[in-house]
């Protein structure tokens, strides 16, 4: 990188400058437990308008892409290059925790202050995406703001509803000015070549760092998955004392069968060394009918397979059908799938893994690679082409709720890997 | 049985009286789908109204004991020998059929009105018993009109509450007029002693006389059972993705190997002869806090094992507690247990059982003998010592719904078999 020294601003201190943005976007979100940022909702707005606010007053060019998500920009001195994109997402789950999307955030924006606060003008533009609509929990669909730049969301997600039952994901991306007729039609919005990189600094969801003793941690791939919101187990329901074992059709039964033999072939799969998680994280009989003098006719429940590997989650995938059709076939029940949820597995850029571990050395951090079990909005730019990179930082008691723990101390050093890494590469 | 004819009414057509009953006593309890016929509540209310106004009639003496169940008495000549009951229950599940309980009050009114029709005087009196709150829907409790008469309803069965969460079963009872303070005293409100035998008719709650073809049948032993309204399995929730499977305390995992191996051990006993169903009504994860993407912390599901021996119940039951320990330490969930409920199995007069055995050869009936899976108010005579028969009325599609269908030639053919065992035992 070649760097120019412009006009100096005052000490940066971006460890008070985290701590007041972490401050201000928890605060503005904070629901009766933890934070709730909806996707393309009120919250993911305060947080938003909270971060270009503060860009804005540390000089920096702002404004919302076609998706609607937020851009903001450090102009480096050849316009012409492809440029270097730092970001994460912005919305949370349902009562959730402060830091999952918001770290990556906000350690991109602590990079282009710092950028901005020593006047070093770099070569690449450098440009901070703060993407909406990540989390799945609001409409179902991961990754909205990122599928929607590379032309990648369907009719049929757009018209997916919100949780609520009110109101579909199109209306809601309308509403914050995303371009949602060029988006239906599938275009990009974004060009995948015109991206030098995609950098994303995200706390860890699982609990490995924390048991190794990792400040931060250098991704190299993420899992994708294939997923069923709802698959539905139909048998009959009968009298639970009248009816001998042979005329039971019971689902319940069914779907117990189905969940242990895709646990036995999990197991089975592991030990041959496959990277797979299996989950069926819903599940219920009809409250409408259930009863516990009656076999039950009906379970709704969830499905839904990781890997890093496509070949594994199409394998595990069609071994769950199969098992279907099996049990199906020899309890007498039916299994009715909705749509299938498809998110691919994405590799990080050797080159961008191998700068950040050297620079982890550097850096006296540990240069330790670990895969993303969760998925994430660098898989989709990774997929479109675009070099991509993450930095994990150690986070206490998993994501998704208002319990999660980052240590400001680990955020600086993530943070700061982020900054080194982007001058390398800019 | 020595018979003296008195003063005969007019022709009585057993048939039109029936039609007419369950006609005026379905229009009367009528929900927007079946009949309810709530336990101590109002449409039970109305149904035994019904059943005291045709006995009046007819001349009859009615009245209610302390239980509140209606009591409709053809004194006999010999007052002091132990009277012959003839009886059901006249509540309904929520949306249930009509003739689940019904069936068996009108047909024990039938064959008053016969005998009195007829101007017969038996030897012994014989007492319709129309009793109440048969079903477990409303309180989880079955058969708490028998289970009062005899002293068997305890303080915790006394508190139990409506499935609204609305007022207590004692509460309801007290409304009916129920005598809840000797109740609750745990007295005897019924000498077992007073008692020549307790006769029921009821429609078959299972499918077998359908697929046999059998208008009759003769019940040998009614199915006990032990029940918990809920099991609560508690792991651990977390990040579906960044959890790998040996981090996991997944309580979906953890219930479906339960009810795996229970399948297993079922299948084992079944081969061996024995008697037994197992049922898990009722299954769920907390909406609360599930997700798609969320390893699941939490399952609640309902347990239930049947049979005619006390010994297997027991046995089932304890290798249901034993498999949720093992379970509970490889998966590192914890197994919490409500309150066990226990339903004792009954059997059935080996006397009565011949006697209708013969008689329904002599009437032209099928002498078929069968076991009653669900439980019925004779199960609680019979254990109180009480020389017990039930007759089984074919029906098609099961009980507790408004589907079911029992054809009234076959009614009248129960009927009769019903009155002609009561004129050879009073």
């Amino acid at each position: 990188m070649k760097l120019v020294a412009q006009n100096s601003s005052p000490i940066f201190d971006p460890r008070a400058v985290a701590e007041a943005l972490f401050d201000e976007i928890g605060r503005a979100t904070a629901d009766t437990v933890g934070v709730s940022r909806e996707s393309y909702g009120p919250g993911e707005q305060r947080a938003m308008e909270i971060v270009k606010a503060t860009a804005e007053r540390a000089g920096l060019e702002t404004g919302y892409d076609a998706a609607a998500n937020l851009v903001v920009t450090l102009p480096g001195r050849d316009g012409d290059k492809p440029f270097i994109a730092v970001g994460s997402h912005l919305d949370s789950v349902p009562q959730g925790g402060n830091y999952d999307g918001a770290a990556g955030v906000v350690a991109g924006l602590l990079c282009l202050l710092r950028l901005k606060s020593a006047g070093v003008v770099p070569s690449r533009t450098v440009r901070l995406l703060a993407l909406r609509g990540e989390e799945s929990a609001w409409y179902g669909k991961t990754c909205v703001g990122s599928y929607a730049l590379f032309g990648e969301l369907s009719e049929t997600d757009l018209a997916l509803k919100h949780r609520s039952g009110n109101g579909t994901l199109g209306e809601a991306m309308r509403a914050r000015g995303a371009n949602v007729a060029r988006i239906a039609r599938g275009e990009k919005l974004l060009d995948p070549a015109s991206l030098a990189a995609y950098l994303e600094l995200h706390i860890e969801q699982g609990p490995v760092m924390v048991a190794r003793g990792f400040p931060t941690a250098v991704v190299t791939g993420i899992r994708g998955n294939i997923r069923h919101k709802e698959i539905h187990c139909i048998g009959e329901a009968a009298h639970s004392g009248a009816v001998p074992r042979w005329l039971r059709r019971d689902a319940v039964f069914a779907v117990a069968e189905l969940i242990t033999h895709l646990d036995e072939h999990w197991q089975i799969l592991l030990e041959r060394g496959l990277d797979l998680v299996v989950t069926a994280g819903m599940i219920s009989t009809n409250p409408a009918e259930h009863a516990m003098s009656r076999v039950p006719g009906e379970v709704r429940f969830s499905f839904e397979v990781r890997s890093q590997s496509s070949d594994t989650l199409e394998a595990f995938y069609h071994l769950m059908r199969t098992e279907c059709r099996t049990i199906g076939a020899k309890r007498k029940v039916e299994f009715r799938f909705d749509r299938r949820l498809d998110t691919k597995p994405a590799r990080m850029s050797e080159a961008w893994v191998e700068r950040l571990l050297h620079l982890s050395r550097r850096l006296g951090l540990p240069a330790e690679a670990l895969p993303s079990g969760a998925g994430h909005d660098a898989a989709i730019f990774a997929n479109e082409g675009v070099p991509a990179a993450m930095i994990f930082v150690r986070n206490e008691h998993g994501s998704h709720n208002p319990q999660e723990a980052m240590a400001l101390d680990d955020f600086i050093k993530g943070a700061d890997l982020l900054y080194h890494a982007i001058v390398e590469g800019a």
